[in-house]
This record gives structure tokens, C-alpha cells and sequence, in this order.
């Protein structure tokens, strides 16, 4: 384990995209969101992903400086084609999109088609509150994914699906980004190689009986992740099944063709409103601020040090990281080592 | 317990929702809403109310009869104070309003103030489905229902703030209406007077102890309600927190002042998509029956016998009741005769 601070790991990531064939500006703008990914402490969505990134783009599967296009546009809502560029450039693309059409027309629905893997779906409502919107993003994944069932079924359907809200405050805006289902694939293929249990009730055999084992997940036969919300997983369920259709459906792809036209990896929906059509940006601040401390002014529960409005506690693992740098196991730094060879990168290994 | 036809409720229903002084349109819009949602076996939200209502309509809680006005009007966006009317009546109208503004301007957000309760919030998602739209629904509640702690917390903050989404399909629309808690206060009530425990995970005693016992809850001192999601309740509590923000703030209403000038019952905040600014409304319908088709193909898990798309249970019992009837408790319908004579409503008891 090493500690490396945001602007090497920043410039080494940059390097690299740009090894991929990605401009200078595009390069740094997905080096950036997954180094800001790593500062606020998720690291399964950060630095992490340079080595599976660079794989794809090898592969073909992401195109570096491929353009976008404006489909199927109103003043309101479009549809993105993103032509396979890197998921992080689509998704800003897509913030632009909705923050330009919400400014001018208070509400905004996008969407992205051809769109690869977005990383951390928190980042794009929080640039958009950022800038001044209440935005609300979905996420689904192609069926290669659907390892999550239905609510009462044995047979994946759904990929984690997550969802994500961004508010604006006078400081950080406040976020939810969370899965639809009760834990990400990576976190169980993370327990089974340290032979570890998973969680009850995250997780189903092939046959559909309750197990911690993640051997059991893994199979074969291939057991599956369950909807998030336990005996309410049928709320989880429900959630998961409009993050599918505001990011396949409404773009008027269909599912059981997947197959013969793959259009999608990962579809992105982004909603944004307002605030200056209803009370005001400055009015809807200062009332979101004196709300956060009327909810954390409850006393906590026993075990429970104080209560946080939801993703306080990533941006104070940002604050902490930018001062002690980024944890990166030996491993991630070789695999990322490894990819900058690949694409011939010239960085300097600390 | 009786069972009575939706056309004999229907009747009584608008008759004394008449004698409060409602309009025969907005007496009908309330009864015929309310014995819709016990059509669907949601009783919590159905003819039950009728009492309360008149109750609340005797005590000049409710204002029937007054007219709501369109405030803060932009294309895809507004605020509508509801005047006090029933709060089904006001529901309706913003339902009206961001139906009108997504066919035009394909996106709307539409918000209510001075807004009574509003009753089952899956039934205007699923009015803006059946017209064609994607439709998101948040309703959040006054101070006085703050009995769900934020995650990690002791003491009330939120009230069960419930979100329902509705899907357009060729058929019946694909309908969400959950509370973003673990239970509904009325249920902890119902159990506590049949003598019952709760569901483990789902109360606080005042301490912020878990408890099992509806007693712990109603105190003195007053427990808490869990928000949804047990062991991953951060989750639920953040939706909850999305919904107070749509349903109280954006308004430009303060918490810290809610005392001091009340205008709130229910918070409701309507988003609606118009698929046919994307693929088309009749391409949608037909994938999205592709992908119920899909989903509902997985094999059951053990315990099951169907996977079923959210929202399909509520519209069998719908079918079966209107076949069989409604059932109502004898003491609802002594209660539904005790609240016709209050107001001087003729009706014919079966």
C-alpha cells in the first residue's frame, strides 16, 4: 500500500488516456473524476478502473475522441449518442446537456445511448448541483450485468441499477448515490478472495436459497444478488425497474434485441430542475442549510457518533485524503503501472 | 365486516363529501378516489378516510370548495396553492397541470402548497401513466408527522415520506408507491391494538434502542420509526431527505418556521416525462412490455409462485373486488354512518 497524492495520480492517469489516444482534455477530465473518486473514498469506482479502461480501449469497446451527438432534441430533453467515447466524457457531456437545457427552460430529462461505463453516477448529479440544479441520475447496465433477480425470483434480471440525487446547499451539496440491490458483484467477488462470508440476505444460490457463501454466488450454476430493502426488497426491485427503463427503454431500445445491436454498456439518465422557477437558487440554499441542521440536530442512536446528511461523510474523506494522499494497494499500482506500459506511457513511477 | 360494491361507496362517499359542502364533481373526485384505493386493497388509504375528512372539513381544516391557483408558472414548471381543498381534489389539479405542461414542453415539475392529504400517491402516477407519461411523485408531511429518524439518529426528523413512480405500458401502468420507511405509523397503531409485535428493524423505543414492542414506540416518551432499508438504512433516509427537499423546500417553505405559518399537510411534487420527445409513446409501450415480459420470465425462488411486475398485485384485487365487493370493517362503516349524520348527508345504509 502506497500513498500517492491526487495531482501525481492525476497526471499519471492523464498521461496514460491520452496514451489511449484521448486528447489532452479529455484524458484529464476521466483521470480527474477518478482521482476525485478516489479522494472521497470510493475506491472500487477510482484509480482502480485505469487498467480495466485501458483494456477496453484496446479492445475497441471505448473510442477514444469519438464525438457526440444531439439526438432527438426538444428544448428539454435529448438523446445523446455518444459514439463509445470514455463513459466519464459522455456523462459530462451529458451534465452540459442538462444544465444548458434546465437554465433555459427550467426542467431537463437526457439520456446517453452508446454510452460505456460512467464510473461513480454521484459525480454527475453533484456537478450539476454544483451549478445550481436538483438533479436526479439512473444508471442500468446491459443484460451481461443482470445479476440481480426480481423480487421473488431465482434468475437475474437487473444489473445493480444504482441511482444518485444531488441537491444544492451553500456549501457541498448533499448526495445519494446508491445501488439498487443489497451489494455490488465487486464487493462479493472482493469477500470470496478473502474467504470471507457475505452479509445474510444480500445473496441467493441458482436455486434461490438464501447463502453467505460466496462460492454459492459464483457457482456454477451462477447464483444472484438480491434486490435492496431485505423483506422490503420489492421497493429495491421497483427502484431498479425504472433506472431500467429511464436508461434503455425510454431510448427506445429493447431488451430481448440486445444481442444483435449492442448500444449500451451503461444508460444514463440525468433529471434536472430548476430551483430559480420555484423559490429562488439563494432562497432554495439557505432553506436546504436549515433543514441539514434541523435533521442533524437529532440526537444520534446508541453506537452512532452524530447524524450526517447523506455524502457529508465522502467529502470529509476528500478533505482527509487531500491531506494524506490516496491509499493505492500494491496490486492497483502495478495493474496501472502495467497498463501505462501497454499503451506506452511515459510516467515516472514513484 | 360487510362487503359493499364500489358503486354503493362511490355514492355514499360523494354524498357526504357533498354535505360538507364540496361541489358534485370535487364530492365525486374524493369518493370515487378513495374507494379506487380500496378497489386496490390499500384500505390504509381507502374509504377509511372518509371520516377524517368530514372530521377535518367540520374543523375548517380542510376548505372544500376552494379554488387552487396556478403560482410561479413557467412552461415546464409550478407551484400550486391548493387553498385547502380536499387534498384529492388538489392532487388532481397538479396532476392536470403537469400533464398539460409535459405534452407541450415534453418535461414538467409541478408542486403543491397549502395542500391537505393527499391520500395514495401511486394514484396520480398512475393517471399521468394511463395519459401517457413517466411520471416521478413525492409527498412529504408536516412537523407533527416527524416520527422516522435520519440515519443513525434517536429522534424524529422525517415523516414515512412516500415516492411512487408510474410506467406507461399497453396495458395497465407499472406502479411504485412506497414509503421511504420501514412502517407506517397506522401499522405500529394496528398492531398495538391487536396486541402484536412489530417486525424486528423496524421501531426505536426513546433511547434509540431497537424494539419489537408497539408500546416502546407510542412512549411516553414517543420511540421512532426506522428509515427504510435495515441495515442499509442510509439509503432510505437519504430518499426521504430528496423528498422533504421537493416537498417542503423548493416551495420556498422554511422548516425552522413551520409553526409560525402553516401551510402545509402534504408536500407534493409531481415529474413527468413525455416518452414521445424520445422514442414514442407507442414504441415505449410495446418495449416496455417486452421487458415486463422479460423480467417476469425468471423462475420463481423458492416460496414464490410468480415474479410480478410493481403495482400488478394491486390491480388483481382490484378485479377480484369488483366482483366480490369491498370489505369494511364494522366499525369503519359505523364510523362512515357516525360521519354522515355530522353532516346532515342522506344516505341509504345496506
Amino acid at each position: 500500500m502506497r500513498h500517492l497524492t491526487a495531482d501525481y495520480l492525476r497526471e499519471v492517469g492523464t498521461e496514460i488516456f491520452r496514451a489511449c489516444g484521448a486528447s489532452p482534455d479529455e484524458a484529464n477530465v476521466v483521470a480527474s473524476e477518478l482521482v476525485e473518486t478516489s479522494l472521497m473514498g470510493i475506491d472500487s469506482h477510482g484509480v482502480i478502473r485505469i487498467p480495466q479502461y485501458v483494456d477496453e480501449a484496446l479492445a475497441g469497446l471505448v473510442r477514444p475522441g469519438a464525438a457526440s451527438r444531439v439526438e432527438k432534441d426538444t428544448p428539454t430533453t435529448a438523446i445523446v449518442d455518444c459514439g463509445w467515447n470514455f463513459g466519464i466524457v459522455s456523462a459530462y457531456r451529458l451534465v452540459d446537456v442538462a444544465w444548458g437545457k434546465a437554465r433555459e427552460h427550467t426542467t431537463a430529462c437526457v439520456l446517453g445511448t452508446n454510452c460505456h461505463h460512467v464510473g461513480r453516477l454521484g459525480a454527475y448529479v453533484q456537478r450539476l448541483a454544483e451549478r445550481g440544479m436538483i438533479a436526479i441520475a439512473t444508471v442500468n447496465g446491459s443484460k451481461l450485468y443482470h445479476c440481480v433477480t426480481p423480487w421473488g425470483g431465482r434468475e437475474g434480471r437487473l444489473a445493480t441499477n444504482p441511482l444518485a440525487y444531488g441537491i444544492p446547499t451553500s456549501t457541498q451539496p448533499i448526495i445519494l448515490d446508491m445501488s439498487t440491490s443489497m451489494v455490488a458483484e465487486g464487493k462479493v467477488r472482493a469477500l470470496l478472495h478473502q474467504g470471507e462470508k457475505v452479509p445474510s440476505g444480500c445473496i441467493q444460490d441458482a436455486e434461490g436459497n438464501p447463502t453467505t457463501d460466496p462460492k454459492d454466488f459464483y457457482g456454477p450454476p451462477m447464483g444472484t444478488i438480491l434486490p435492496f430493502g431485505s423483506q422490503l426488497g420489492y421497493k429495491g426491485f421497483a427502484l431498479s425497474v425504472l433506472v431500467e427503463v429511464l436508461g434503455r427503454t425510454l431510448a427506445g431500445l429493447s431488451i430481448a434485441e440486445e444481442g444483435k445491436e449492442y448500444k449500451l454498456v451503461n444508460g444514463l439518465c440525468l433529471i434536472a430542475v430548476n430551483p430559480d422557477a420555484f423559490c429562488g437558487l439563494e432562497t432554495f440554499k439557505r432553506l436546504v442549510d436549515e433543514l441539514s441542521a434541523y435533521i442533524t440536530s437529532a440526537s444520534p442512536a446508541p453506537g452512532y457518533s452524530k447524524v450526517r446528511m447523506p455524502g457529508s461523510l465522502d467529502f470529509e474523506t476528500r478533505a482527509e485524503r487531500l491531506e494524506t494522499g490516496i491509499p493505492v494497494p500494491d496490486k492497483t499500482w502495478s495493474l496501472i503501472l502495467e497498463a501505462a506500459e501497454k499503451v506506452g506511457a511515459s510516467i515516472i513511477s514513484l
